[in-house]
């Protein structure tokens, strides 16, 4: 009656949202303090004073709050190109920024200004399980290719295997949700040539989509190898949603490498996306909020500070687990084979972690540490407990 | 290389965006107070000092720029349900009431939930051209019919003839962008005994998507008849563009009627196609800021003054044109029966207009009168030489 399609799908889920929905009804039932609830990459410091203020500032400025361009207002896109002309050393102008409602869209928009139906998108698991929905929307595949085990790395040879004629793009998302992994330069280097191969062999480009939401929440001086300066045929997605604390304003933006050939064309198709998908603009006075804050990252010595105390915890534990350098999770390897089973007996300690497998890589689970101190201290007794359950 | 199906939607553009960009050049050329500008509905008043006070109240409130539920915010939810059943008579709940990046998002959001590849959809022409791309996405198929003319009211005989049994939804647009029209009760009463009868001879429901961002705006005493209330098997989509005067912020939110058969499951697949389409959620501020005006209309006095003006204008100067209660445009009939023609010819008088094709209905021309009363004025000279070289 309503859409089969979307019918169908809705018992399918998200494994990150359900075990949300669990969480608050442990908390509803045992109280917030007795749940430790690691679902969620909700960031939980509040934007800082300065944020707060460009807000209240421009609330009354004449004009903000009409339509503008779909594009965005042309000052904001013109800040944007300098900032990733800086970043990666190519000549973006304000043509080649498109603002967006946040990076869930830009990635819908980016792939609706590329795909064609049955095209082919590699992505790199684990990875954001949303992916397969902003790729399946256009009528295209996903074609996961697990990183290296505890480490993460892209495994390049395996990436050059998986690319047929139908190929049009992969994702990169570095500082990685949910592995915090940040793909080193030299990784980065070897897939540009595989990239390079693949396009003499097929005669097209493989685009690389670079969703950048963490790129500002890295932690003990590691650097983010700038994909656009990396890769010619690259476009950047990025959101203030981690960076600013601003996740429910929804306010990101698509930078278009300028040194890629026809790039005036992907430029007009993705304001026609914006438009026609039904985002039509970014939100108007978060525009001009974000532009004053390109550089900063709200929160970053508290996560790291509790990046170390769970880290600590789940280790002394007996968890096996990779220090990650960036984004706000940890993804520790399960102490059984079955992630899923794992899940439910964390949560039978009323501990919330989301099993590997929800974002196509089994035998391992995520930790967000979005969380205070005390529901990290709280979790020591409770991971003890389950590893003991488990027989660890 | 790129999506091909998108770059060859990218030639035939939107009308009134082209319209808005020649207006530019115009502007550029002869300065702005010599082009008379009508092609954009870009509401000009700024919003009330409450809403600015209001969103400089909340920008600092703990917690309100982070994640919540897809759906949106319970208490702003609730709100809009206890409005929705005041206007309707219905009893909806928070569950039936989806937060949405405006009102264009909510349609995207309506069709993904509604439709599978083939369904079609009517629309009542003159409509805005939009609809075919929130249909299109999701491989539905637009049905125009067009109104009566002159009049701008819905032909229940040709909607009738129109139906078939892949018919899955009709969208009603009123008050009515381009026309201003408002359709009148004993019009949507005679279309619900018509949804009734296709009902009964195909075996599924016909659903109402009622597309309303113009229901507060309204002149001379006029009452919108509540399509929830007439319609059981109905969608209401509402924005805060217009009444609010916050186009650029994107705000809005969907409601399914209480009564519909399996209404759960519709305000589930709404929520879904919200977060998978790439919305995720309504600007959190800005849910907070509109569930407080929920009955304002800002500008009404000065759109109806403008109205008046234009309209006197108009007849004036010999143009055939209904005086409309509703929205902020004029649907004049073009004095020559090539519309596109009357357009150019409007063009070289510095005169910006809207072809009535650019809304599946030659023969007329839109006319948005968010403009000054100088731009009015000044434009009145200019009609009356576009009707000198027409020779009428």
């Amino acid at each position: 009656m309503f859409s089969k399609k979307i019918c169908d799908s809705l018992a399918s889920g998200s494994m990150i949202r359900a075990m949300f929905e669990q969480g608050n009804k442990l908390k509803a039932q045992f109280g917030a303090d007795n749940v430790f609830d690691f679902a969620l990459g909700n960031p939980d410091p509040e934007p800082d004073q300065e944020i707060i203020d460009d807000i209240r500032a421009l609330a009354g400025e004449p004009g903000i709050h009409k339509y503008m361009s779909n594009a965005g207002f042309t000052d904001v896109r013109e800040k944007i190109a300098d900032h990733m002309s800086a970043e990666s050393g190519r000549a973006f102008t304000a043509e080649d920024i498109v603002m967006v409602v946040g990076a869930a869209a830009g990635l819908s928009v980016t792939f609706h200004s590329l795909l064609d139906p049955g095209d082919e998108v590699i992505t790199l698991a684990p990875y954001f399980m949303e992916y397969n929905s902003y790729v399946g929307n256009q009528g295209g595949v996903v074609r996961p290719v697990p990183t290296l085990r505890g480490s993460f790395r892209p495994d390049v040879p395996a990436i050059r295997a998986a690319i047929t004629a139908r190929t049009k793009a992969i994702i990169l998302n570095s500082p990685n949700n949910p592995s915090g992994a940040v793909y080193p330069e030299e990784d980065l280097v070897a897939l540009s040539e595989a990239l390079d191969d693949a396009e003499a062999e097929f005669g097209h480009p493989v685009y690389v989509v670079s969703d950048e939401p963490y790129a500002k929440i890295i932690y003990d001086g590691v650097k983010v190898p700038s994909v656009a300066r990396i890769f010619r045929n690259s476009i950047t997605v990025n959101s203030f949603s981690k960076s600013l604390a601003l996740p429910g304003e929804r306010i990101g933006f698509v930078a278009v490498c300028p040194d890629m050939a026809d790039k005036d064309l992907l430029d007009a198709a993705l304001v026609y996306s914006n438009r026609t998908l039904g985002f039509v603009n970014a939100p108007a006075i978060f525009q001009k909020v974000v532009v004053n804050h390109l550089d900063r990252a709200v929160g970053l010595d508290a996560y790291r500070e509790r990046r170390d105390m769970l880290y600590d915890i789940l280790t002394g534990a007996g968890f096996e687990c990779t220090k990650p350098q960036g984004a706000f999770y940890l993804f520790p390897k399960s102490p059984i084979p079955d992630d899923k089973e794992f899940a439910a007996i964390a949560l039978r300690h009323r501990t919330i972690v989301v099993a590997g497998s929800g974002f196509s890589y089994p035998g391992y689970f995520r930790l967000s540490y979005c969380v205070s101190r005390d529901t990290i201290k709280g979790s020591e007794k409770a991971f003890r407990e389950i590893m003991k359950e488990i027989g660890q």
